[in-house]
């Protein structure tokens, strides 16, 4: 594999081009006004996996959007590598914050990528870092350096819940068999400080609906004598934290895995400036749970945020109403153990218990995933780490995020491997942001790793 | 004036049709894209003045929406009224829940309306009611049974807080000199209980705005870590109510007229029934301050409502993201001796100070007015009362109302002289709401109602 450096210098500019291609179709999977680009976009997937020197590729069909399917089978005997990623996006709202057009892909310099950075909707999660894997494929066939069996499985529905993966994963156990799962949709700590994701949160994602009278009113005429379902809702939202910001749902915190102080003590040893961090978000202070570092509050913690809430006017000027109904999404970020369906249970009971008999409320669970743990002794793990080391000339440090993706404690159950995550972006990539982007240095180390994960993880299977 | 029946039997067709007409412009104040239609309706109003009768309209220039002013003087020794209306309305959304679109004016009988209602958006508030004035002018002028002078002030921005009509009052006292201010923006508690409004609330709104991090944040990579603005914004406005109901802003109460336990008992003789109130707005219980009952909360106390809330993914689907900002427009309805301006410093200060070291807080004052009670003593109480006596058959009922019409303490204090509120509207006509509707029954018994009022008055004022 010595040729790669040149391999990749040499084909850059169409890594580049190709990407931003696929950047360029809105397969916005939340919002069905963009139904038929999230289905150009898995043809455009099935298309470059033919390219790169699958010898089987198809459109799977499901109950929503397709899963595209490649394989290429070089000897039954050798190990089997399962790539996951998706090929839908976030929504790009609020567009007004975007310097440039979330589907207009650009390439500008950052402090932190000084050697450019793709700006656009997808371009680090995961389009982009889904693609690398398409190109280290490609390389690996054109140069003979496959050194094993490789299956991809790109889906389509990642950013709302993943439903159809788990339909569809159920039915094919025999077809997705492997021995190794590798995916990339997660990050690394820094370009010069490689790190690989051993743990996950779960999620829980409910959408709140308050109610109060059965029309919006005069708030000058009824202000004062109704409950108004807004305010209402405040007072239910703001009672989920106390004041040392626990969650005060009942039981909520009864199977989450509390980490020994030498767990937490080693966890404290990775490089963290709370002054870069504040200054990076521009906030004066830190907010959160009590007794936890910053660190530990988005990873080992579960944690309860509103992602979205709204009610009444919010157009221009002004109007005196009560409305009839106040919403919000809610989302719970889970730590191991936490069961998510139990967890969703627990918080629609108590969220029905907490409210007032003047307005009635209705929660409706969206979708959840449960939280994950890798252990750093796997075959699995030894054939990243060596990776990186190769190719960064540092050992990756082993790393809990707080992030979610469901999907991989769906793949330990149904098809019993194991899942390797070699994530390639930077918590300042900005996804699910505006300016999301990807730097040009991540993308090209990622696909110059990658065939050196398939190498040692084949020799170290023997 | 014993042929104004036949006069409206005769005339009601044309009555109905011209103010469909009206309805049928969007008049929206608040919403700068409706401007056209703003100054359309100005002209609507001015034509409608000079066809009623008036020597003389104009439409006045100010620094906002013009005011239409017209007038008709038949003896300088005569009293004078003045009638004061508005041609704007407020905003239609939510669009959705309208049965009919709010400018496409339609009529249909309802259980409060046997004989039909006009739904449109401004059909009550205030276009309809602002319009019995111009009909009862034609009739007196054409019939010879004008009795006193007669002036008109319709503004366009009562929606958006009466800003251009307090620059425009302040710098033409001696045009709008009058004995009288007759107003009908107001309501009646029921087509067989006829009342008069002698009490309205000040109001202060405001618009806050609650910033935390500098971006969107990804709330698996940041949540639980930093403040959530909008989990901020809910604790916030929580904090703002206490466990009975009291707003806890310090200094809120401190002017609040409090009403002697005889005017409570006075003021709870007025026909109500919990179970009706309940009943026409679907809700299991009523809420609001301890220790007082529905009608006073409504009425005789302050309250803080939120009238609009949002922040965040309100999009179709879920987006886990952890918001930059949340807002709300928040509205305080104030009693007699509560000063608005110094309500809305209080309140800015208070919120400043909750807010927690992790946020940053903007507060923006919108608009406020104070609040006003109408002696019934007085001349225009007097000619008011015997003029529903005439027509409804029953002497009218005093009442406080919960809703604010700011100018008219203005109008105190810089024209020297008293308002009478008649107004024919019912609570269930959903003002502000949509499917608003004005009565047909409430319309012609306006107008039939108004020449009364100018003939007591100027019988009275001998």
């Amino acid at each position: 594999m010595s040729d790669i450096k040149n391999y990749i210098q040499e084909h850059k500019d169409r890594f580049i081009n190709e990407l931003v291609e696929l950047l360029k179709i809105p397969s916005v999977s939340a919002d069905s006004a963009f139904n038929q680009d999230v289905l150009s976009t898995a043809n455009a997937v099935k298309e470059s996996l033919e390219k790169a020197g699958c010898d089987h590729v198809e459109i799977c069909e499901t109950p929503g959007y397709p899963i595209v399917y490649g394989e290429k089978m070089i000897d039954p005997s050798l190990p089997t590598v399962l790539v996951y990623g998706h090929y839908d996006v976030q929504p790009p709202d609020p567009l007004d914050l975007w310097d440039s057009p979330p589907f207009e892909p650009v390439i500008k310099n950052t402090e932190l990528h000084p050697e450019g950075a793709i700006f656009a909707r997808g371009a680090c999660d995961d389009k982009g870092q889904m693609y690398m894997h398409v190109k280290a494929l490609e390389y690996m066939t054109n140069t003979g350096n496959l050194p094993c069996n490789v299956k991809f499985m790109i889906e389509g529905e990642e950013e709302i819940g993943s439903e159809s993966l788990g339909w569809f994963v159920k039915r094919n156990q025999e077809k997705l068999s492997n021995d190794v799962i590798l995916i990339s949709d997660t990050g690394m700590i820094a370009n010069d400080i490689p790190s690989i994701t051993t743990g996950l949160r779960g999620l829980s994602y409910v959408e709140v609906e308050v109610t109060g009278p059965n029309r919006d009113l005069h708030s000058g005429l009824y202000g004062g004598a109704v409950a108004n379902p807004i305010n209402i809702l405040t007072k239910m939202v703001a009672s989920l934290h106390d004041e040392n910001n626990h969650i005060t749902i009942p039981g909520f915190y009864d199977k989450v895995e509390e980490l020994s102080t030498e767990e937490r003590a080693e966890m404290g040893k990775a490089p963290f400036s709370l002054d870069a961090y504040k200054s990076a978000l521009d906030i004066n202070d830190v907010y959160g749970e009590k007794g936890y570092t910053t660190n530990e509050r988005n990873s080992i913690r579960p944690t309860l945020d509103v992602n979205g809430i709204w009610g009444g006017y919010i157009g221009e000027g002004a109007k005196t109403v009560i409305a009839s109904k106040a919403y919000a999404k809610i989302s719970m970020r889970l730590v191991p153990n936490q069961d998510w369906e139990e967890i969703t249970e627990l918080f629609t009971k108590h969220f029905e218990n907490i409210a007032p008999k003047s307005v009635s409320v209705k929660v409706n669970p969206h979708h959840g995933g449960q939280g994950y743990v890798t252990p750093i002794d796997s075959l699995g793990y030894q054939a990243a780490s060596k990776a990186y080391e190769q190719t960064f000339g540092k050992t990756p440090i082993p790393q809990r995020s707080g992030g979610s993706i469901p999907i991989v404690s769906l793949f330990e159950d149904e098809l019993k491997s194991k899942t390797i995550l070699m994530g390639f972006g930077l918590d300042s990539d900005a996804i699910h942001s505006p300016n999301e982007h990807f730097g040009i240095f991540n993308y090209l180390k990622g696909i110059e790793t990658i065939p050196y994960f398939y190498k040692y993880f084949t020799e170290l299977s023997k």
